[in-house]
């Protein structure tokens, strides 16, 4: 475990895993990027990375630049990226080939490369810290594994090692807008649907396993985080209560805004046309980031996202409105009860 | 004049007359839209407002959907809007007709309609009173007139009001970005290129005015604002100074960041091109919105902003880092004379 970790306080799981330190070497493919923009004879090469990862754009650009012919333009996306549903497809548009890092392919394309972000933290001790949070196998043998792109090189070296233990580990690559076998998405909890009533989710933060344990009510989740080095339950009861609180303010609605989100892998056409062509008080709203200051400007009672459901829930108290998911929707509407409440789970690709 | 303007202390010049009060009705030409529509058999109609007259969106909806078929989608723009420069080009490839409210044409498209948005104030009382700022016929007879598209219906009435006056007025179309006589944009004063010291700007805010007198350093800019009820005039001079401030501080770095906006009336490839082409340690960098938040990310010294020079000018001190226009940064690079600081004028469309 690294030194520095161990002054994090217990239970604060801030950090992602998403991001590099600022000392930390990446092997981020430049041979097989140079490569393929020869073969392609590409004259302009685009460039996405997440936030975590922006501030090696410049040295990206910089070594590319060195090897590759002077008439080659490199360009770097300065949109916010969030995402493999959140392709810079402008600046795809304008590029020959486009390099999308630090997420797994949601979808393959011909002109897109993926370069993936791996970490190099060693998650075997703070699982051997977790074991004391999971049932034993004598107890409960059934144990689900999940984790995300980042962990993903030592998901069989981790279900060895569980196995090792005693536990019957059960993982399922989920649907097609996933990767990799046990892989979590922020908005897919799919590959934890398997019979297990106990989850152990490896991997840097809260977000993933929140989400997880709202999905997915009925099982336990116990997080290992090899990023903060801390263990722990996710625990989803916050998200529903003010989900719920959400919905309560939304029944006294006259007007809705219904959002159709412009990213390539968040766009739910006919999720937010049925809401529309249903209410003749709603009305279909397009953007790309969905911000309280853009929404703000129409004055409307309350708003579906149809676009990412971790806006609706982890950024739902910044919006001076009720923001639902297209679920919830229904509940405020009085055409679904309120125990209907569920993750917006979002699935397939584009 | 309108009695509410009456409070408004003197010199506050902070309502644009780019929005609609609450209260009043608007012209939008619904039935030049609808004819459009059912013309060309269209199934989604794209509707685009600046963000004074987003809150109208909805009702023009409303309005639209009441009159076409029941399969004709209406969808809204929920991206930021703050010129002809700045369509929403990915709402535009989804519409098969597209209105834009609230600007002139930039330029003239098959699929995009131009609603304008024309001020009911009356502007000649506050020329009246600006009258008293200005030199008299007798001292200096040639004056040059200026309006914003708002109040371009009376530009003929403002000059004959003034010949009769004893001035002689001179105007200009300005350039192929401006669509009316005597009309100015934000990034654009060519209609000001003409033989008279000073200029008399009908129009509601600083906005234009400011850009104005930074752009003609020589010309004395009187501001009648028939919307805040104000006589004023023009001073760059805070302006010139936080520009020099920021060239100082950008002579420091040694990394740069070369925005190049996306936005459709805005992208200057060639110029954002040219600089990264001549500066091993500068990085092309694509986005829409420029924002403080969008820059940080890439941790760089300083930026070039090759899009909104408004942007670079008016939001200049909430960036973290130097950001400046491209004329800037070859003064800050030792390329120009100190001397050399002028106004980024914005010519030509797309």
């Amino acid at each position: 475990m690294c030194p520095e970790s161990r002054d994090v306080p217990a239970g604060d799981l801030t950090k992602t895993g998403m991001a590099l330190t600022h000392d930390r070497e990446w092997a981020y493919e430049l041979d097989r990027i140079v490569e393929t923009v020869q073969e392609r004879d590409a004259v302009t090469v685009g460039l996405q990375f997440p936030e975590g990862l922006k501030r090696r754009g410049p040295g990206v650009a910089a070594d590319l630049r060195d090897r590759l012919d002077d008439d080659v333009a490199v360009l770097i996306s300065g949109q916010p990226c969030y995402g493999a549903c959140d392709l810079d497809t402008e600046l795809m548009r304008r590029s020959d080939v486009f390099v999308h890092f630090g997420h797994s392919p949601m979808k393959e394309s011909e002109k897109i490369l993926y370069v993936p972000l791996v970490s190099n933290v060693d998650p075997f001790p703070i699982m051997q810290e977790a074991l004391e949070e999971l049932a034993s196998p004598a107890e409960d043998p059934d144990l689900c594994l999940v984790t995300t792109a980042q962990h993903h090189d030592r998901f069989d070296a981790m279900r060895s090692w569980l196995e090792a233990r005693g536990y019957v580990v059960h993982t399922r690559r989920g649907d097609d807008r996933l990767t990799h076998e046990g892989q979590v998405l922020g908005c897919n909890y799919a590959s934890a649907d398997v019979d297990a009533e106990q989850v152990l989710y490896v991997g840097g933060g809260k977000f993933h396993p929140v989400g997880l344990a709202f999905e997915h009510r009925d099982k336990r989740v116990v997080i290992a985080d090899p990023v903060n080095n801390v263990v722990d339950v996710a625990d989803a009861d916050a998200f529903i209560k003010q989900r719920y609180g959400a919905i309560h303010r939304a029944m006294d609605a006259d007007t809705w805004g219904v959002i159709y989100c412009t990213k390539i892998g968040q766009g739910r056409w006919e999720t937010a046309r049925e809401i529309v062509d249903d209410n003749k008080d709603a009305y279909l709203i397009t953007m790309d980031e969905i911000t309280p200051d853009r929404l703000m400007n129409f004055g409307l009672d309350a708003y579906v996202n149809t676009g990412c459901p971790r806006i609706t829930t982890d950024d739902g108290p910044q919006f001076d409105r009720p923001v639902l998911t297209p679920g919830e929707y229904e509940i405020a509407t009085g055409r679904e009860p309120m125990d209907a409440l569920s993750f917006d789970t979002f699935h397939g690709t584009w």
